[in-house]
Protein backbone atom coordinates (compact mmCIF):
# COMPACT_ATOMS: atom_id res chain seq x y z
CA UNK A 1 0.00 0.00 0.00
CA UNK A 2 1.09 3.76 -0.79
CA UNK A 3 1.93 5.80 2.53
CA UNK A 4 -1.15 7.72 2.84
CA UNK A 5 0.27 9.85 5.60
CA UNK A 6 2.20 11.34 2.82
CA UNK A 7 -0.42 11.54 0.39
CA UNK A 8 -3.02 13.06 3.02
CA UNK A 9 -0.17 15.95 3.58
CA UNK A 10 -0.18 16.96 -0.20
CA UNK A 11 -3.94 17.16 -1.19
CA UNK A 12 -4.33 19.29 2.23
CA UNK A 13 -1.82 21.60 1.03
CA UNK A 14 -3.51 21.45 -2.42
CA UNK A 15 -6.72 21.62 -0.83
CA UNK A 16 -6.45 24.34 1.51
CA UNK A 17 -3.94 26.42 -0.88
CA UNK A 18 -1.10 26.66 1.61
CA UNK A 19 1.87 24.48 4.30
CA UNK A 20 0.21 26.70 7.15
CA UNK A 21 -3.32 26.06 6.57
CA UNK A 22 -2.76 22.32 5.90
CA UNK A 23 -1.05 21.95 8.69
CA UNK A 24 -3.62 23.02 10.94
CA UNK A 25 -6.28 20.94 9.21
CA UNK A 26 -4.38 17.74 9.80
CA UNK A 27 -3.19 18.91 13.70
CA UNK A 28 0.38 18.85 12.43
CA UNK A 29 3.37 21.47 12.31
CA UNK A 30 3.81 22.77 9.12
CA UNK A 31 7.25 21.99 9.29
CA UNK A 32 5.78 18.01 9.48
CA UNK A 33 3.66 18.62 6.68
CA UNK A 34 6.59 20.26 4.60
CA UNK A 35 8.59 17.38 5.12
CA UNK A 36 6.11 14.93 4.29
CA UNK A 37 5.54 17.00 0.40
CA UNK A 38 9.33 16.87 0.37
CA UNK A 39 9.20 13.21 0.86
CA UNK A 40 7.58 12.29 -1.64
CA UNK A 41 9.00 14.37 -3.95
CA UNK A 42 11.87 13.80 -3.88
CA UNK A 43 10.80 9.97 -4.02
CA UNK A 44 9.36 10.36 -7.21
CA UNK A 45 12.01 12.88 -8.14
CA UNK A 46 9.26 15.70 -9.63
CA UNK A 47 7.67 18.83 -7.78
CA UNK A 48 4.19 17.93 -6.71
CA UNK A 49 3.22 21.49 -5.29
CA UNK A 50 4.23 24.70 -6.83
CA UNK A 51 5.11 26.78 -3.29
CA UNK A 52 2.84 30.29 -4.00
CA UNK A 53 -0.55 31.86 -2.67
CA UNK A 54 -2.20 29.95 -3.34
CA UNK A 55 0.00 26.61 -3.51
CA UNK A 56 -1.33 24.96 -6.77
CA UNK A 57 -0.62 21.07 -7.67
CA UNK A 58 1.52 20.13 -10.86
CA UNK A 59 0.11 17.60 -12.89
CA UNK A 60 1.27 15.07 -11.18
CA UNK A 61 0.64 16.35 -7.94
CA UNK A 62 -3.14 16.26 -9.36
CA UNK A 63 -2.98 12.79 -9.80
CA UNK A 64 -2.00 11.87 -6.48
CA UNK A 65 -4.96 14.34 -4.96
CA UNK A 66 -7.67 12.50 -7.46
CA UNK A 67 -6.83 9.26 -6.07
CA UNK A 68 -6.58 10.55 -2.09
CA UNK A 69 -10.13 11.78 -3.06
CA UNK A 70 -10.89 8.51 -4.55
CA UNK A 71 -9.57 6.12 -1.86
CA UNK A 72 -11.33 8.66 0.51
CA UNK A 73 -14.68 8.21 -0.71
CA UNK A 74 -14.31 4.36 -1.14
CA UNK A 75 -13.16 4.27 2.87
CA UNK A 76 -16.62 6.26 3.52
CA UNK A 77 -18.76 4.08 1.77
CA UNK A 78 -17.18 0.83 3.80
CA UNK A 79 -16.90 2.54 7.20
CA UNK A 80 -21.04 3.25 6.51
CA UNK A 81 -21.39 -0.31 6.62
CA UNK A 82 -18.52 -0.94 9.17
CA UNK A 83 -18.68 1.74 11.49
CA UNK A 84 -16.44 0.29 14.09
CA UNK A 85 -13.59 0.67 11.56
CA UNK A 86 -13.44 4.32 11.84
CA UNK A 87 -10.25 5.58 13.62
CA UNK A 88 -10.25 8.65 16.06
CA UNK A 89 -10.93 11.96 13.92
CA UNK A 90 -10.45 10.11 10.65
CA UNK A 91 -10.41 13.30 7.86
CA UNK A 92 -13.61 14.11 6.34
CA UNK A 93 -13.74 14.24 2.69
CA UNK A 94 -14.02 16.71 0.08
CA UNK A 95 -15.45 16.44 -3.43
CA UNK A 96 -14.67 19.15 -5.40
CA UNK A 97 -16.86 20.31 -8.27
CA UNK A 98 -17.52 22.99 -10.91
CA UNK A 99 -20.93 24.54 -11.03
CA UNK A 100 -22.28 26.87 -13.54
CA UNK A 101 -23.13 30.82 -12.04
CA UNK A 102 -26.47 30.70 -12.69
CA UNK A 103 -27.32 26.92 -11.69
CA UNK A 104 -25.48 28.08 -8.28
CA UNK A 105 -27.82 30.72 -8.19
CA UNK A 106 -31.08 28.69 -8.61
CA UNK A 107 -31.63 25.19 -9.08
CA UNK A 108 -28.41 23.35 -7.50
CA UNK A 109 -28.32 24.29 -3.98
CA UNK A 110 -31.04 21.43 -3.20
CA UNK A 111 -28.97 19.14 -4.68
CA UNK A 112 -26.11 19.98 -2.34
CA UNK A 113 -28.04 20.26 0.64
CA UNK A 114 -29.66 16.86 -0.17
CA UNK A 115 -26.61 15.58 -0.41
CA UNK A 116 -24.84 17.12 2.43
CA UNK A 117 -27.76 16.06 4.65
CA UNK A 118 -27.03 12.10 4.14
CA UNK A 119 -23.22 11.98 3.87
CA UNK A 120 -20.49 13.27 5.71
CA UNK A 121 -18.98 14.41 3.17
CA UNK A 122 -17.55 18.44 2.41
CA UNK A 123 -18.18 19.89 -1.30
CA UNK A 124 -15.83 22.62 -2.54
CA UNK A 125 -17.73 24.31 -5.21
CA UNK A 126 -16.25 25.99 -7.76
CA UNK A 127 -17.49 28.11 -10.22
CA UNK A 128 -17.19 27.16 -14.07
CA UNK A 129 -14.81 28.37 -16.11
CA UNK A 130 -16.16 27.28 -19.50
CA UNK A 131 -13.02 27.32 -21.27
CA UNK A 132 -11.24 25.52 -18.68
CA UNK A 133 -13.93 22.73 -17.38
CA UNK A 134 -12.59 20.04 -19.89
CA UNK A 135 -9.27 20.49 -18.71
CA UNK A 136 -10.57 20.16 -15.40
CA UNK A 137 -12.37 17.08 -15.50
CA UNK A 138 -9.75 15.37 -17.04
CA UNK A 139 -7.19 16.57 -15.09
CA UNK A 140 -9.40 15.38 -11.93
CA UNK A 141 -9.22 18.91 -10.03
CA UNK A 142 -13.01 18.25 -10.48
CA UNK A 143 -15.23 15.04 -10.21
CA UNK A 144 -17.66 16.67 -11.66
CA UNK A 145 -19.45 19.46 -13.21
CA UNK A 146 -22.71 21.17 -13.95
CA UNK A 147 -21.76 22.81 -17.47
CA UNK A 148 -22.65 23.42 -20.95
CA UNK A 149 -20.47 21.40 -22.45
CA UNK A 150 -22.38 18.40 -23.90
CA UNK A 151 -19.57 15.96 -25.07
CA UNK A 152 -18.40 13.66 -22.70
CA UNK A 153 -14.34 14.75 -21.61
CA UNK A 154 -12.12 11.88 -21.56
CA UNK A 155 -12.79 9.58 -18.60
CA UNK A 156 -16.62 11.03 -18.17
CA UNK A 157 -19.77 10.41 -18.83
CA UNK A 158 -22.16 13.38 -19.82
CA UNK A 159 -25.89 13.25 -18.80
CA UNK A 160 -28.33 15.76 -20.18
CA UNK A 161 -29.92 17.82 -17.04
CA UNK A 162 -32.62 19.88 -18.82
CA UNK A 163 -32.11 23.38 -20.36
CA UNK A 164 -32.30 27.18 -18.39
CA UNK A 165 -34.92 29.59 -20.01
CA UNK A 166 -33.01 32.97 -19.89
CA UNK A 167 -34.87 36.12 -20.62
CA UNK A 168 -33.20 39.48 -22.04
CA UNK A 169 -34.59 41.71 -19.39
CA UNK A 170 -33.73 45.62 -18.31
CA UNK A 171 -35.43 48.37 -16.35
CA UNK A 172 -38.33 50.12 -17.39
CA UNK A 173 -36.23 53.30 -16.99
CA UNK A 174 -33.17 51.23 -19.44
CA UNK A 175 -35.73 50.61 -22.08
CA UNK A 176 -37.16 54.24 -21.99
CA UNK A 177 -34.08 55.57 -22.64
CA UNK A 178 -32.05 53.24 -24.91
CA UNK A 179 -34.73 51.65 -26.68
CA UNK A 180 -37.74 54.34 -27.50
CA UNK A 181 -38.16 53.20 -30.91
CA UNK A 182 -38.03 49.32 -29.58
CA UNK A 183 -35.02 47.37 -29.60
CA UNK A 184 -33.30 47.57 -32.95
CA UNK A 185 -29.64 46.29 -34.07
CA UNK A 186 -28.59 49.62 -33.68
CA UNK A 187 -30.10 50.60 -30.51
CA UNK A 188 -28.39 47.45 -28.77
CA UNK A 189 -24.76 48.94 -30.51
CA UNK A 190 -24.97 51.79 -27.60
CA UNK A 191 -27.31 50.26 -25.16
CA UNK A 192 -24.77 48.53 -21.96
CA UNK A 193 -24.93 45.05 -21.74
CA UNK A 194 -24.09 43.16 -18.60
CA UNK A 195 -21.83 40.33 -19.19
CA UNK A 196 -20.91 37.82 -16.74
CA UNK A 197 -17.21 37.15 -17.90
CA UNK A 198 -15.57 37.37 -21.25
CA UNK A 199 -16.60 33.91 -21.39
CA UNK A 200 -20.19 34.82 -21.49
CA UNK A 201 -21.91 34.57 -25.03
CA UNK A 202 -25.51 34.25 -23.98
CA UNK A 203 -25.85 37.96 -24.67
CA UNK A 204 -24.44 37.90 -28.14
CA UNK A 205 -26.15 34.73 -28.40
CA UNK A 206 -29.16 35.92 -27.87
CA UNK A 207 -28.72 38.92 -30.52
CA UNK A 208 -27.71 36.28 -32.96
CA UNK A 209 -30.86 34.60 -32.61
CA UNK A 210 -33.43 37.25 -32.86
CA UNK A 211 -31.15 39.45 -35.47
CA UNK A 212 -29.13 36.36 -37.34
CA UNK A 213 -26.23 38.60 -37.20
CA UNK A 214 -23.49 39.15 -34.41
CA UNK A 215 -23.50 42.63 -33.13
CA UNK A 216 -20.82 44.59 -31.34
CA UNK A 217 -22.55 45.17 -27.48
CA UNK A 218 -20.74 47.35 -25.06
CA UNK A 219 -20.29 45.37 -22.09
CA UNK A 220 -20.35 46.42 -18.10
CA UNK A 221 -18.59 42.81 -16.55
CA UNK A 222 -20.12 41.48 -14.04
CA UNK A 223 -18.96 38.33 -12.31
CA UNK A 224 -21.62 37.55 -9.73
CA UNK A 225 -25.08 35.93 -10.67
CA UNK A 226 -27.85 37.78 -7.92
CA UNK A 227 -25.58 41.01 -8.71
CA UNK A 228 -26.43 40.49 -12.30
CA UNK A 229 -29.92 40.52 -11.47
CA UNK A 230 -29.36 43.76 -9.50
CA UNK A 231 -28.03 45.32 -11.63
CA UNK A 232 -30.50 45.25 -14.63
CA UNK A 233 -33.21 46.10 -11.69
CA UNK A 234 -30.94 49.13 -11.25
CA UNK A 235 -30.72 50.20 -14.88
CA UNK A 236 -26.84 49.42 -15.03
CA UNK A 237 -27.78 47.71 -18.35
CA UNK A 238 -29.87 44.80 -19.89
CA UNK A 239 -28.62 41.07 -19.88
CA UNK A 240 -29.36 37.42 -20.12
CA UNK A 241 -31.05 36.38 -16.76
CA UNK A 242 -32.26 32.96 -15.61
CA UNK A 243 -36.45 33.10 -15.88
CA UNK A 244 -36.86 31.67 -12.07
CA UNK A 245 -34.94 34.59 -11.08
CA UNK A 246 -36.55 37.88 -12.71
CA UNK A 247 -39.78 36.06 -12.64
CA UNK A 248 -41.11 38.12 -9.37
CA UNK A 249 -39.13 41.13 -10.38
CA UNK A 250 -41.02 41.07 -13.75
CA UNK A 251 -44.30 40.31 -12.14
CA UNK A 252 -44.00 43.90 -9.94
CA UNK A 253 -43.21 45.57 -13.28
CA UNK A 254 -39.59 46.21 -12.00
CA UNK A 255 -38.17 44.79 -15.18
CA UNK A 256 -39.23 44.54 -18.90
CA UNK A 257 -38.41 41.40 -21.39
CA UNK A 258 -36.59 43.32 -24.65
CA UNK A 259 -38.94 41.34 -26.71
CA UNK A 260 -41.20 39.60 -25.55
CA UNK A 261 -41.53 35.79 -26.44
CA UNK A 262 -37.92 34.93 -27.05
CA UNK A 263 -36.43 33.38 -24.35
CA UNK A 264 -32.67 31.43 -25.38
CA UNK A 265 -32.78 27.98 -24.29
CA UNK A 266 -29.05 26.87 -23.04
CA UNK A 267 -28.89 23.21 -22.54
CA UNK A 268 -27.16 21.69 -19.67
CA UNK A 269 -25.45 18.90 -18.51
CA UNK A 270 -23.57 16.85 -15.41
CA UNK A 271 -19.92 15.17 -16.55
CA UNK A 272 -18.57 13.38 -14.27
CA UNK A 273 -16.01 10.29 -13.59
CA UNK A 274 -16.64 7.19 -14.96
CA UNK A 275 -14.74 5.87 -11.88
CA UNK A 276 -16.98 3.22 -10.11
CA UNK A 277 -17.15 5.57 -6.74
CA UNK A 278 -20.81 4.76 -5.36
CA UNK A 279 -20.69 8.08 -3.50
CA UNK A 280 -20.88 9.78 -6.50
CA UNK A 281 -23.67 7.94 -7.90
CA UNK A 282 -25.78 9.76 -4.96
CA UNK A 283 -24.61 12.56 -5.59
CA UNK A 284 -25.44 12.46 -9.21
CA UNK A 285 -28.72 10.85 -8.08
CA UNK A 286 -29.52 14.27 -5.90
CA UNK A 287 -28.30 16.53 -9.14
CA UNK A 288 -30.66 14.71 -11.17
CA UNK A 289 -33.83 15.34 -9.45
CA UNK A 290 -32.57 18.55 -8.34
CA UNK A 291 -32.27 19.39 -11.74
CA UNK A 292 -35.98 17.74 -12.78
CA UNK A 293 -37.22 19.60 -10.57
CA UNK A 294 -35.63 23.31 -11.27
CA UNK A 295 -34.92 23.05 -15.03
CA UNK A 296 -37.33 22.81 -18.38
CA UNK A 297 -36.80 19.80 -20.66
CA UNK A 298 -34.76 20.37 -23.20
CA UNK A 299 -35.76 21.27 -27.24
CA UNK B 1 2.58 60.99 -29.85
CA UNK B 2 1.96 57.53 -29.35
CA UNK B 3 0.14 55.44 -32.06
CA UNK B 4 -3.08 55.08 -30.53
CA UNK B 5 -4.03 52.44 -33.40
CA UNK B 6 -1.69 50.27 -32.23
CA UNK B 7 -2.36 50.97 -27.96
CA UNK B 8 -5.88 50.19 -28.66
CA UNK B 9 -5.76 46.42 -30.39
CA UNK B 10 -3.60 45.57 -27.11
CA UNK B 11 -5.96 47.02 -25.14
CA UNK B 12 -9.27 45.37 -26.47
CA UNK B 13 -7.36 41.61 -27.02
CA UNK B 14 -6.49 41.85 -23.14
CA UNK B 15 -10.37 43.38 -22.63
CA UNK B 16 -11.88 40.58 -24.43
CA UNK B 17 -9.55 37.47 -24.09
CA UNK B 18 -9.10 36.78 -27.51
CA UNK B 19 -7.74 38.09 -30.89
CA UNK B 20 -11.24 37.16 -32.30
CA UNK B 21 -13.20 39.07 -29.94
CA UNK B 22 -10.71 41.73 -30.15
CA UNK B 23 -11.49 42.50 -33.74
CA UNK B 24 -14.83 42.07 -33.18
CA UNK B 25 -15.45 45.21 -30.82
CA UNK B 26 -12.67 47.28 -32.99
CA UNK B 27 -14.28 46.67 -35.85
CA UNK B 28 -11.41 45.20 -38.01
CA UNK B 29 -10.00 41.69 -38.72
CA UNK B 30 -8.86 39.71 -36.70
CA UNK B 31 -5.86 39.15 -38.81
CA UNK B 32 -5.21 43.33 -38.67
CA UNK B 33 -5.49 43.28 -34.91
CA UNK B 34 -2.79 40.51 -34.92
CA UNK B 35 -0.73 42.44 -36.99
CA UNK B 36 -1.15 45.63 -34.77
CA UNK B 37 -0.10 43.80 -31.63
CA UNK B 38 2.74 42.50 -33.51
CA UNK B 39 3.98 45.40 -34.74
CA UNK B 40 4.22 47.25 -31.29
CA UNK B 41 5.95 43.64 -29.74
CA UNK B 42 8.81 44.05 -32.64
CA UNK B 43 8.63 47.84 -32.07
CA UNK B 44 9.34 47.44 -28.25
CA UNK B 45 11.26 44.13 -28.56
CA UNK B 46 9.03 41.89 -25.82
CA UNK B 47 6.07 40.37 -25.19
CA UNK B 48 3.15 42.21 -24.61
CA UNK B 49 0.41 39.76 -24.92
CA UNK B 50 0.41 35.66 -23.69
CA UNK B 51 -1.24 34.21 -26.75
CA UNK B 52 -3.67 31.29 -24.89
CA UNK B 53 -7.12 31.06 -23.55
CA UNK B 54 -7.70 33.68 -22.39
CA UNK B 55 -4.84 35.98 -23.70
CA UNK B 56 -3.52 38.15 -21.03
CA UNK B 57 -1.16 41.10 -20.83
CA UNK B 58 2.52 41.05 -19.84
CA UNK B 59 3.66 43.54 -17.19
CA UNK B 60 4.65 45.64 -20.04
CA UNK B 61 1.55 45.28 -21.69
CA UNK B 62 -0.52 46.66 -18.52
CA UNK B 63 1.44 49.58 -18.56
CA UNK B 64 0.45 50.06 -22.02
CA UNK B 65 -2.95 49.22 -21.26
CA UNK B 66 -3.72 51.11 -18.40
CA UNK B 67 -2.07 54.10 -20.27
CA UNK B 68 -4.87 53.46 -22.52
CA UNK B 69 -7.42 53.87 -20.49
CA UNK B 70 -5.85 56.54 -18.20
CA UNK B 71 -5.94 58.67 -22.18
CA UNK B 72 -9.42 57.16 -22.66
CA UNK B 73 -10.67 59.03 -19.30
CA UNK B 74 -9.04 62.23 -20.24
CA UNK B 75 -10.18 62.23 -23.60
CA UNK B 76 -13.83 61.69 -22.23
CA UNK B 77 -13.51 64.60 -19.95
CA UNK B 78 -12.64 66.44 -23.11
CA UNK B 79 -15.38 65.36 -25.25
CA UNK B 80 -17.84 66.56 -22.34
CA UNK B 81 -16.83 69.91 -22.55
CA UNK B 82 -16.23 69.55 -26.50
CA UNK B 83 -18.87 67.09 -27.81
CA UNK B 84 -18.08 68.27 -31.71
CA UNK B 85 -14.49 67.02 -31.12
CA UNK B 86 -15.82 62.75 -31.27
CA UNK B 87 -14.55 60.79 -34.04
CA UNK B 88 -17.41 58.81 -35.14
CA UNK B 89 -17.88 55.56 -33.58
CA UNK B 90 -15.59 56.66 -30.82
CA UNK B 91 -14.37 53.70 -28.64
CA UNK B 92 -16.13 53.69 -24.96
CA UNK B 93 -13.50 53.86 -22.40
CA UNK B 94 -14.03 50.05 -19.77
CA UNK B 95 -12.97 50.82 -16.07
CA UNK B 96 -11.31 48.15 -14.27
CA UNK B 97 -12.64 47.59 -10.89
CA UNK B 98 -11.74 45.25 -8.03
CA UNK B 99 -15.19 44.96 -5.10
CA UNK B 100 -15.45 41.92 -2.41
CA UNK B 101 -18.01 39.65 -3.21
CA UNK B 102 -20.31 40.62 -0.37
CA UNK B 103 -20.29 44.47 -0.98
CA UNK B 104 -21.05 43.44 -4.82
CA UNK B 105 -24.10 41.62 -3.47
CA UNK B 106 -25.23 44.34 -0.45
CA UNK B 107 -24.25 48.11 -0.70
CA UNK B 108 -22.28 48.72 -4.18
CA UNK B 109 -24.79 48.29 -7.07
CA UNK B 110 -26.36 51.74 -6.37
CA UNK B 111 -23.03 53.59 -6.99
CA UNK B 112 -22.35 51.93 -10.27
CA UNK B 113 -25.87 51.87 -11.57
CA UNK B 114 -25.18 55.76 -10.24
CA UNK B 115 -21.97 56.32 -12.46
CA UNK B 116 -23.25 54.29 -15.31
CA UNK B 117 -26.07 56.84 -15.79
CA UNK B 118 -24.07 60.11 -15.65
CA UNK B 119 -21.00 58.68 -17.72
CA UNK B 120 -20.68 57.18 -20.94
CA UNK B 121 -18.20 54.76 -19.45
CA UNK B 122 -18.34 50.67 -19.08
CA UNK B 123 -17.11 49.43 -15.98
CA UNK B 124 -15.84 46.03 -15.85
CA UNK B 125 -15.81 44.74 -12.60
CA UNK B 126 -13.70 41.79 -10.69
CA UNK B 127 -14.35 39.79 -7.74
CA UNK B 128 -11.44 40.83 -5.75
CA UNK B 129 -9.18 37.86 -4.68
CA UNK B 130 -7.24 39.10 -1.36
CA UNK B 131 -4.66 37.90 -2.16
CA UNK B 132 -3.97 39.45 -5.41
CA UNK B 133 -5.65 42.99 -4.59
CA UNK B 134 -2.43 44.97 -4.05
CA UNK B 135 -1.04 43.57 -6.77
CA UNK B 136 -3.69 44.22 -9.70
CA UNK B 137 -3.61 47.65 -7.93
CA UNK B 138 -0.01 48.60 -8.37
CA UNK B 139 0.31 47.23 -11.71
CA UNK B 140 -2.83 48.80 -12.89
CA UNK B 141 -4.63 45.94 -13.80
CA UNK B 142 -7.22 47.51 -11.70
CA UNK B 143 -7.73 51.62 -11.08
CA UNK B 144 -9.87 51.29 -7.74
CA UNK B 145 -10.72 47.88 -5.39
CA UNK B 146 -13.30 48.06 -2.60
CA UNK B 147 -10.83 45.69 -0.22
CA UNK B 148 -10.46 44.85 3.66
CA UNK B 149 -7.17 45.94 2.87
CA UNK B 150 -6.06 49.79 4.71
CA UNK B 151 -2.96 50.16 4.02
CA UNK B 152 -2.38 52.12 0.95
CA UNK B 153 -0.85 50.06 -1.98
CA UNK B 154 1.94 51.79 -3.70
CA UNK B 155 0.36 54.54 -5.84
CA UNK B 156 -2.74 54.56 -4.61
CA UNK B 157 -5.30 56.57 -2.44
CA UNK B 158 -6.88 54.30 0.43
CA UNK B 159 -9.97 56.20 1.64
CA UNK B 160 -12.38 54.63 4.75
CA UNK B 161 -15.73 53.52 3.73
CA UNK B 162 -16.85 52.15 7.14
CA UNK B 163 -17.62 48.40 8.51
CA UNK B 164 -19.83 45.88 6.89
CA UNK B 165 -21.31 43.80 9.88
CA UNK B 166 -21.17 40.09 9.69
CA UNK B 167 -23.65 37.57 11.83
CA UNK B 168 -22.86 33.80 11.92
CA UNK B 169 -26.04 32.60 10.99
CA UNK B 170 -27.36 28.81 10.43
CA UNK B 171 -30.84 27.14 9.90
CA UNK B 172 -33.19 25.86 12.87
CA UNK B 173 -32.65 22.47 11.62
CA UNK B 174 -28.60 22.72 11.21
CA UNK B 175 -28.80 24.16 15.43
CA UNK B 176 -30.68 21.56 16.29
CA UNK B 177 -28.42 18.94 14.34
CA UNK B 178 -25.14 20.51 15.61
CA UNK B 179 -25.45 22.62 18.49
CA UNK B 180 -27.84 20.73 20.25
CA UNK B 181 -25.82 21.52 23.35
CA UNK B 182 -24.84 25.46 22.52
CA UNK B 183 -22.75 26.57 20.14
CA UNK B 184 -18.86 24.86 21.82
CA UNK B 185 -15.78 24.52 20.39
CA UNK B 186 -15.52 21.26 20.61
CA UNK B 187 -19.21 21.11 18.36
CA UNK B 188 -17.51 23.67 15.70
CA UNK B 189 -14.91 21.59 15.24
CA UNK B 190 -17.66 19.34 14.15
CA UNK B 191 -20.66 21.22 12.01
CA UNK B 192 -19.70 22.31 8.73
CA UNK B 193 -19.21 25.97 8.12
CA UNK B 194 -19.44 27.54 4.92
CA UNK B 195 -16.38 29.66 3.26
CA UNK B 196 -16.54 31.68 0.14
CA UNK B 197 -12.71 30.24 -1.29
CA UNK B 198 -9.28 29.54 0.50
CA UNK B 199 -8.52 33.18 1.37
CA UNK B 200 -11.97 33.65 3.06
CA UNK B 201 -11.06 33.70 7.15
CA UNK B 202 -14.49 35.29 8.20
CA UNK B 203 -15.36 32.36 9.90
CA UNK B 204 -12.10 31.48 11.65
CA UNK B 205 -12.30 35.28 12.39
CA UNK B 206 -15.39 34.78 14.58
CA UNK B 207 -14.37 31.88 16.26
CA UNK B 208 -11.25 33.12 17.36
CA UNK B 209 -13.09 36.11 18.63
CA UNK B 210 -15.50 33.82 20.29
CA UNK B 211 -13.82 31.70 21.35
CA UNK B 212 -9.78 33.37 21.79
CA UNK B 213 -8.49 29.88 19.99
CA UNK B 214 -8.14 29.03 16.43
CA UNK B 215 -10.01 25.32 15.44
CA UNK B 216 -10.28 23.38 12.32
CA UNK B 217 -13.66 24.16 10.88
CA UNK B 218 -14.66 21.33 8.02
CA UNK B 219 -15.61 23.70 5.07
CA UNK B 220 -18.06 23.43 2.45
CA UNK B 221 -16.69 25.74 -0.18
CA UNK B 222 -19.47 27.88 -2.29
CA UNK B 223 -17.58 30.90 -4.00
CA UNK B 224 -20.84 32.85 -4.39
CA UNK B 225 -22.20 35.60 -1.88
CA UNK B 226 -25.44 35.15 -2.58
CA UNK B 227 -25.34 31.10 -2.82
CA UNK B 228 -24.08 31.51 0.65
CA UNK B 229 -26.98 33.10 1.86
CA UNK B 230 -29.30 30.32 0.44
CA UNK B 231 -26.98 27.53 1.61
CA UNK B 232 -27.25 28.94 4.96
CA UNK B 233 -30.77 28.76 4.99
CA UNK B 234 -31.05 24.97 3.27
CA UNK B 235 -29.16 23.63 6.30
CA UNK B 236 -25.40 23.11 3.81
CA UNK B 237 -23.01 24.62 6.84
CA UNK B 238 -23.32 27.59 9.32
CA UNK B 239 -21.72 31.12 7.66
CA UNK B 240 -20.63 34.36 7.95
CA UNK B 241 -23.27 35.87 6.38
CA UNK B 242 -24.27 40.33 5.98
CA UNK B 243 -26.39 41.58 8.47
CA UNK B 244 -28.42 43.15 5.66
CA UNK B 245 -28.28 39.89 3.83
CA UNK B 246 -29.87 37.60 5.87
CA UNK B 247 -32.21 40.23 7.67
CA UNK B 248 -34.96 39.30 7.00
CA UNK B 249 -34.78 35.24 6.76
CA UNK B 250 -33.74 35.85 10.77
CA UNK B 251 -37.43 37.50 11.10
CA UNK B 252 -39.21 35.16 9.03
CA UNK B 253 -37.05 32.53 11.72
CA UNK B 254 -35.61 30.34 9.02
CA UNK B 255 -32.00 31.52 10.17
CA UNK B 256 -30.93 32.06 13.51
CA UNK B 257 -27.39 33.52 14.71
CA UNK B 258 -25.24 30.81 16.51
CA UNK B 259 -24.10 33.34 19.11
CA UNK B 260 -26.84 36.67 19.82
CA UNK B 261 -25.15 39.91 20.00
CA UNK B 262 -21.43 38.46 18.54
CA UNK B 263 -21.14 40.36 15.12
CA UNK B 264 -17.92 40.34 13.12
CA UNK B 265 -17.22 44.14 11.76
CA UNK B 266 -15.10 44.07 8.64
CA UNK B 267 -14.10 47.29 7.92
CA UNK B 268 -13.43 48.13 4.24
CA UNK B 269 -11.12 50.67 1.62
CA UNK B 270 -11.60 52.29 -1.22
CA UNK B 271 -8.03 52.33 -2.42
CA UNK B 272 -7.73 54.03 -5.78
CA UNK B 273 -4.93 55.38 -7.79
CA UNK B 274 -3.00 58.82 -7.48
CA UNK B 275 -3.57 59.53 -10.98
CA UNK B 276 -5.17 62.66 -11.66
CA UNK B 277 -8.03 61.78 -12.92
CA UNK B 278 -11.68 63.12 -12.91
CA UNK B 279 -13.93 60.30 -14.08
CA UNK B 280 -12.48 58.90 -11.33
CA UNK B 281 -12.66 61.00 -8.88
CA UNK B 282 -16.56 61.12 -9.71
CA UNK B 283 -16.95 57.51 -9.37
CA UNK B 284 -15.26 57.52 -6.23
CA UNK B 285 -17.47 60.09 -4.84
CA UNK B 286 -20.65 57.69 -6.18
CA UNK B 287 -19.07 54.85 -4.31
CA UNK B 288 -19.01 56.76 -0.61
CA UNK B 289 -22.44 58.26 -1.27
CA UNK B 290 -23.48 54.21 -1.36
CA UNK B 291 -21.49 53.32 1.64
CA UNK B 292 -22.30 55.64 3.70
CA UNK B 293 -26.08 54.57 3.02
CA UNK B 294 -25.18 50.68 3.64
CA UNK B 295 -22.15 50.10 5.21
CA UNK B 296 -21.73 51.13 9.62
CA UNK B 297 -19.35 53.48 10.68
CA UNK B 298 -15.97 51.59 11.83
CA UNK B 299 -15.14 51.53 15.22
Amino acid sequence: MLDYSLLAAIAAVVREGSFERAARSLHLSPSAVSQRVKLLEDRLGQILVVRGSPCVATEAGRHLCRHVEQVGMLEQDLLGAMPALAPDGLGRITLRLAVNADSLATWFLPAAAAFAEAESALLDLRLEDQAHTAESLRSGEVLAAVTDLAEPVQGCRSLPLGAMRYLATASPAFVARYFPAGVTASALCQAPCLRFSQQDRLQLGWVKQQFGQELTLPPHGLPSAQAFVDATIAGLGWGMNPASAVQQALAEGRLLTLLPGAPLMLPLYWQYTRQPLPMLERLTQAVLAAASAGLEPAE
